[in-house]
């Protein structure tokens, strides 16, 4: 991981979170397009991506990171998505807050609870 | 997601963990087979794999399983390995425990504190 040599500890900081989307669908580069705004909107840095279709509906997108990593999964038919970050940079829990609402804009997000997890 | 359709709501069980780890190394392939062996114990099943290789030290590692994800990151320099688990079937927090024990029993698993997240 990047800048964790000269520390003690190294620095994790975990957020996850469930959101309803009322125009959530299918469409996987639109989520994508979403995701890849949320991750530059932190300043975090793709490494690989990978994405899995599931049948009948549903994806999971994974974000490897330089700085850990991002985990999305899909449900269409409960228009709901779960988001799981992982990073070794201080996040501001209102920036990540911040970040959902501005890159899921166009899926009509509702109130979600954003979790800043203990380590 | 399997088993999601005749749900009201989907299951979301999400598990982490920061664990020391007396012997850990930057073997990717010693690792990889304790994970193999991990997801086993648990009865999830893998869909997609990735590994990536940090510069100097440190691995992460994600497994997109048909149940959701499990992402590992390693600090070897610390000894310390990140676990982070993401499901859509129940799982006791008792049996996390008891397979991170037996998965990583060779690599001097000292105690750890397993959190079961809140959805």
């Amino acid at each position: 991981m990047e800048n964790m040599i000269n520390q003690s500890i190294p620095i994790i900081n975990h957020f996850s979170t469930l959101i309803k989307l009322e125009n959530l669908n299918d469409d996987s580069l639109q989520l994508e397009n979403a995701f890849d705004n949320f991750v530059g909107l932190l300043n975090l840095h793709v490494v690989k991506k990978i994405t899995h279709k599931f049948e009948p509906i549903g994806i999971t997108f994974v974000y490897v990171l330089s700085e850990s990593h991002l985990a999305i999964h899909t449900w269409p038919e409960y228009k709901l998505l779960h988001l799981d970050l992982v990073t070794c940079t201080h996040l501001e829990k209102k920036n990540v807050e911040e970040a959902i609402k501005q890159s899921f804009i166009n899926f009509g997000v509702n109130s979600f609870s954003l979790i800043k997890h203990e380590i």
